[in-house]
């Protein structure tokens, strides 16, 4: 498999004719948007899709920019399944990975900013505010290794030791294979944030080992690595080339990315969408419309 | 005192005819610029300052936006006054904070975009590139409780217990009494950042005590409090009004600011001295040149 | 009158006790939002008012930053006074006057970010887009005199040439005498801007005379001039100085300004209120919803 | 020819064995800068280039991004290249082309932001300053289409009427074939701007033809096309597929480009080297520290 992904909807794909042992799919429809379960149940699994045990939610819709009823709908759906990931009660910490100076992975730290942070708020002054009861939620943008000099995890793991959040909810741009996907694919696993993944390439996992509690991942694909498109169009050309010797002439391709020409909007409205489904999963008791006005 | 202030000089201005126990105040000009040190030596000297015991170095330059050759002065003066109150070994945890939102509050992020953090660089690999010996460096922009729901403190202090630096440097716009102070002024001191203190009023210390590390805290006033303002221009008046009075007056202007006109500019170019401050006081062997052609 | 405003009302409320010859003014409440419409009628009215004849229209509420239902209301007021100012016909010429790098001064900037332009859309295309007949819109940020040294009505008198609009709308940040206004008042007037009127203080009027089309001024106050602010005070405490005196105590304070702490924010969504009024005025076969997929 | 450039060096490499009839080009060295210059010199020689008549200048250096001596010599070279194509008295009209929401296509609008714009500023003001005596520059920022309504050529040309330039200058980033000129590399040429060139795709030339007057262009590309990069890669490869069968498969990648990891990074320091390039070029009297001090 010549090809970085970061998505186990892409991993199945590749071997869509196969049937594999340790894999489980299903699909639904939900109001135009394609929904796909895919479990990973053991190492085999694990092993056919290089991916961690658990499971992996992809929502899929026409494209996360157009139209507002789609939007909604997607919405929805996403606020629904994060639901049935988090656990019942507790403080929730949200952590936006990425680089706020790289469009295609200033994901994470754009949901941040429209993130309903409440943990500070007390029941009390919710009360007065006519927010009724709310869930304690916290946030947090840890910024990237190469500009904190601290692993990601390290910093999360800090503040996770200090709130003793029940779970953290961490966001990620991510890599996808195919160029349709960017911008129109939403992943969400119960297996955190894999070493290497994402558009900055993490070092360490952030999961359960490392933080201690259980890490949800939520992230869209903003980029395809520019190696790996040539690896795809040139398979789709149903060409097999020695990979040592493509490798050797897409050298000054290894720092390039391909992404939308509109990859600006496309981040805005992919934060806004995660942003929204993180906040009114985690206040049921609160609308779409109330919630941004607070954040908004 | 009707007015708020986070510089230990206009407090001691404010009092400026009266000889004051416990507090101790030297003058220099080196290079153009003027360097006023306050030293507050015990609890007498706290309350007539309203700040805890400690060093305050204050710099003042015609204006930090001014001459490249004014600016060179400043910098090498800020960055020798620094390495005077840093331990000599050991990781430096350097956290800017404040809002990235708010223009006059955004000088801790801005500066820590400029901070070049090596704590994650191996010796090895500093070597390779020609960079020399580094001082262990990184950074951590812990955004604002508003939004995290997590007080700066508790963030900051989970970081602390992971990396254990020797000590961490708080960068802070702060807010000062004389509208002629704005980005014409620095402060640096060795007691951390007060409660209340900076633009956006912090609830809590972050301190030695909070942190159990010293704290050394830079800041630039970007802003003066409207009320503060008024009360100033009467004072100045020669007017002495009911505060009370006043104060129903001026119940609009609580959530107002006063900055200069280019307040942008301003936080740009203050955020440039002092992160380059900071680099080049953390790296004897490194170049302002050097420096900029890695973190710019 | 010792103030800077831009705002007819408030002129015409620093005289509020007299009865004004050559001033009509008249006041309503539509939906929550207070309307007054003051018309100067001739030269004593210029006078008093210190404004040119004309139609000013005032819509105040609570705050432009408050609650959804508010703000639809403010909406639907300001795009209904919009149509009646506006010819039946004709392209129509947007120009978002300010400074994008001076928070306070870029709502001219912002609206334009979202400005529904339509000129280069043949209305083939509109109808397989399925937008209906669009009336002809076309927008330009022409920057400021400091940074492109040409005056802004040169700019857009440059492209009135070209394009032939039938009238132009020009949107403007204002300052107002009393903080109390900065992000609760719009005003449109059918008069232009008028030289040293908005935040960075136009040199030449912006106005039929100079364009040759008629000029709708748009704007809402955002920053309040800090010695406006000095007089104000002084005159709500019932204070009188020698204006020379004071002016003198105040030579700081003239490249200062007042703003909300939160202005970002307010700047942002004031724009978004006028943007919106203008699209929807504008095409009135379009819902908001349709405007906003378009352009957000 | 699968594959689209605004790069004259490119085309000419494409044919790089075959003799061209109606191109010269030579090549030298200066300062570790590479300087090709190709001079399409009739309509056989615009034919084998698709290009028009007129000289082109390329600069390549290792890398904008890299090392401040390098970048001392690249903008030297690059003034002194520009002023040879400079009329020698006059105004000069500066336009930054592209889209600022486009993290790519921003390096007009971007060089804007660091021109130093003069024509406003009377001579005598000028002498009290202590800047001598400076020649006129104005800048304009027109946008695009999509926002604006308004051709850009319309825009240029309304204001060249107005302010009669002796020339213009048109800044806009570029398409490159070759992932290892992005940011490596800046073409100059005296003629102006093609259509359909430029990362944003103009829709009608900017030139002497449709404006009166000379047009220099400058760029940097900062994008390669998707389908020119799988073009480009097949080509390399050594395999030749039939064109249709190839666009049917790449069709999804029509809206995608190919940019470096550090596109925004990249694109701030082409902008600052062209910006003080044209400076420099146009006040031979101030230095860049001069200038810097001004605009910066």
């Amino acid at each position: 498999m010549n090809f970085r992904t970061d998505l186990a909807i892409e991993r199945r794909e590749y071997r869509e004719k196969e049937t594999l042992d340790g894999v489980l799919s299903k699909q639904k429809n939900i109001d135009g948007v394609k929904l796909t379960t895919i479990e990973i149940i053991n190492e085999k699994g694990e092993k056919l899709l290089s991916k961690p045990k658990g499971k992996y939610v992809t929502l899929e819709t026409k494209s996360i920019a157009q139209g507002s009823d789609l939007f909604s709908a997607a919405l929805g759906v996403l606020s629904d399944e994060l639901k049935k990931l988090l656990p019942e009660k507790g403080t929730v910490l949200v952590a936006g990975l990425g680089n706020d100076d790289i469009t295609p992975d200033a994901l994470g730290p754009k949901v941040m900013s429209l993130l309903l942070a409440t943990r500070h708020i007390s029941s009390e002054l919710a009360e007065n505010l006519g927010l009724g009861s709310l869930r304690s939620v916290a946030g947090i943008t840890p910024g990237v290794l190469g500009k904190t000099g601290i692993e990601t995890v390290e910093i999360i793991s800090g503040i996770v030791k200090k709130i003793k959040p029940c779970c953290v909810i961490a966001v990620d741009a991510l890599a996808s294979r195919n160029v349709g996907r960017l911008g129109t694919t939403v992943q969400m696993c119960d297996t955190g944030v894999s070493p290497g993944s994402g558009v900055g390439n993490r070092r360490k996992g952030i999961n359960k080992e490392t933080l201690g509690v259980p890490v949800i991942a939520i992230g869209v694909p903003t980029v395809v690595d520019a190696v790996t498109m040539a690896f795809d169009v040139f398979e789709k050309a149903g060409i097999t080339l020695e990979e040592k010797v493509l490798m050797e002439k897409l050298r000054e391709h290894k720092s390039m990315m391909v992404t939308p020409k509109e990859v600006d909007n496309l981040i805005d409205r992919a934060a806004h969408l995660i942003a929204m489904a993180i906040n009114t999963a985690l206040q049921p008791s609160l609308s779409v419309q109330d919630i941004m006005s607070i954040v908004g």
